[in-house]
């Protein structure tokens, strides 16, 4: 049997048990955005990391190298902001082939640094090493928090409120760009582009949410909120219903959606990557915790559906009526193009 | 410029400095085995990373899936090793091609399980990914030990004593099979081709080593003791005189090298991958720590030369007499072949 045939998830599943197993009192592995490691001052330590794989996860050829280097530890970054952590160090390895310039690679760091120096992160070590032709780049970054306010994936209870904090699309529509192999024909489209190559990862909002008992569960929005209700779905015993007239679409993806004839839905549910937050809030709660979230970021939480007790199933609905979603998430085996 | 034109170790010396300038007080970033992060308890955390590439570091038809889940933690925990530290925690990324068998990443996963197991090291976390072509595989490690036992690269001093804690050698007598499309012809050859695809981290002799005052500086053998020499030298302000006769080679090692006509003292210096140590110790206390530790170890530590005053010149002798190496170290970038 090919990994195709069973995909990323149905591998971490496949080799992941026996490692759960041997897990000490308090730690926690594999399967959220984050391992946990309870240090003796009573804090945590979180771990993550990241591998970006040239014509996988980026085009050389459609990304400039500060931007790759920002996002390589974005990606990680928004991680550490899904369990309400601190960001501290860095490790960065990076596989060049040959022909790669010198000049490509001070680049690529200096993107990196502009968001390790904005973030607090310290580059504290890493590998650099040859490879035959393609650009490979994996980031692990440490974090802190404090063990009370660790945010997992399995907090979410049925009629817990699902909410973002931020637009979603925008980052796949960006891509749409990069594949078509699109300059951006104006300012929509330069923030779209902008939005895959260049995400904010959401350290604030992340480590507000954590210090909010009304916030049971969190994740960052990577595969899309698709996969990634499921992901939590699968946590919790618990499933999703999204109410799609709801999801947060930004007016660039909205005009630019419009003038290309893309499906925003599909793009907003599943394109991925956009590395807001999704959470879920008692229901009793959320209004207050939206009010004092838009106080405190001038931009709404946004509440895109409601958990249910259908295990591990997503549904959709406009209207109050039940509909399909047309694509899928976000699966690094059975996808095709940017899968 | 082409990265090959600057090579591994010039790329690093030409990105690190505005990384290394940003440390915090006690914090210890690129250019050691580990990174080292002061902890609130007053221990200290180590972190290090490794990443492996197919047709780079490894041929996958020449290498089973178990010894290569064994190596690349290998490779990382020797890194702890030399910094005497205890594993913790490790993180896995694998980037994987279309065509890979499930049961090829099953047998991935037990041989790396393998060498957690036996030394402590939980998998805590990591990503799977799709590769276009070659497997990738990332270790990140974790790990503890006392701040005050922590041994650097910095610590050797001139007239120190250069030694090893294992044979020199056997790894990249194996690597010479492995190119050769060999399988083992006898034991000899078997046990060469093990030192290079199961090296065994010297994670007992490091902590041993670690609590000793007579050991001033320590690395892992790496890339061959002729580069590593330098490194030492390099972050120590000294240089190295290595007695070519003295270098500790395997019994398997001189009558496979006899057999085949191969060079035993470039393999021995330069050819890399050993996974023992290097470390620097006093001048006064060397022959005592070394009857300790064949006491505690049942091998020899040996002594293979001495660091000297001459800024990161690793020079040697036969009976006296300055002699050439032939081969070189390990660059990533400029070597050819395994490099």
């Amino acid at each position: 049997m090919k990994v195709t045939e069973i995909g990323e998830f149905g591998l971490i599943r496949r080799f992941s048990p026996p490692f759960v197993a041997a897990l000490a009192a308090g730690e926690l592995g594999i399967g959220d955005d984050c391992a946990v490691l309870p240090q003796p001052d009573g804090s945590v330590l979180l771990a993550t990391t990241d591998m970006l794989v040239e014509d996988v996860h980026f085009l050389r050829r459609a990304i400039v190298p500060a931007d790759l280097g920002w996002k390589s530890l974005a990606v990680n970054l928004s991680d550490i902001a899904a369990m309400g952590g601190t960001p501290q160090a860095a490790f960065l390895s990076l596989a060049l082939p040959r022909d790669v310039e010198v000049e490509w690679v001070d680049d690529f760091f200096a993107g990196f640094k502009e968001l390790a120096d904005a973030t607090g992160t310290a580059l504290l070590g890493g590998d650099t090493t040859r490879s035959p032709e393609r650009v490979v780049v994996n980031v692990a970054v440490l974090g802190r928090a404090a063990a009370d306010r660790v945010k997992l994936r399995s907090g979410a209870r049925p009629g817990d409120a699902a909410c973002v904090t931020g637009f979603l699309g925008d980052s796949g529509a960006g891509l749409e760009l990069v594949l078509a192999g699109r300059q951006a024909a104006d300012a929509d489209e330069a923030a779209l582009l902008r939005a895959h190559n260049r995400p904010r990862p959401h350290l604030a909002e992340g480590a507000w949410l954590a210090a909010r008992p009304e916030v049971g569960a969190m994740m960052d929005v990577s595969d899309g909120i698709d996969s990634d209700l499921r992901r939590i779905g699968e946590r919790s015993r618990c499933g999703a219903l999204v109410e799609i007239e709801r999801l947060p679409v930004s007016p660039e993806l909205a005009r630019t959606a419009a003038r290309h004839g893309w499906d925003v839905t599909r793009l907003a549910a599943a394109a991925g990557e956009d590395y807001c937050l999704l959470l879920a809030a008692d229901p009793g709660g959320v209004a207050g915790l939206a009010a004092d979230f838009a106080a405190a970021f001038g931009r709404p939480l946004v509440t895109i559906g409601t958990f249910t007790g259908e295990p591990e199933a997503v549904r959709y609905e406009v209207g109050g009526r039940e509909a399909k979603l047309a694509g899928h998430g976000f699966d690094h085996f059975a996808a095709t193009g940017d899968g």
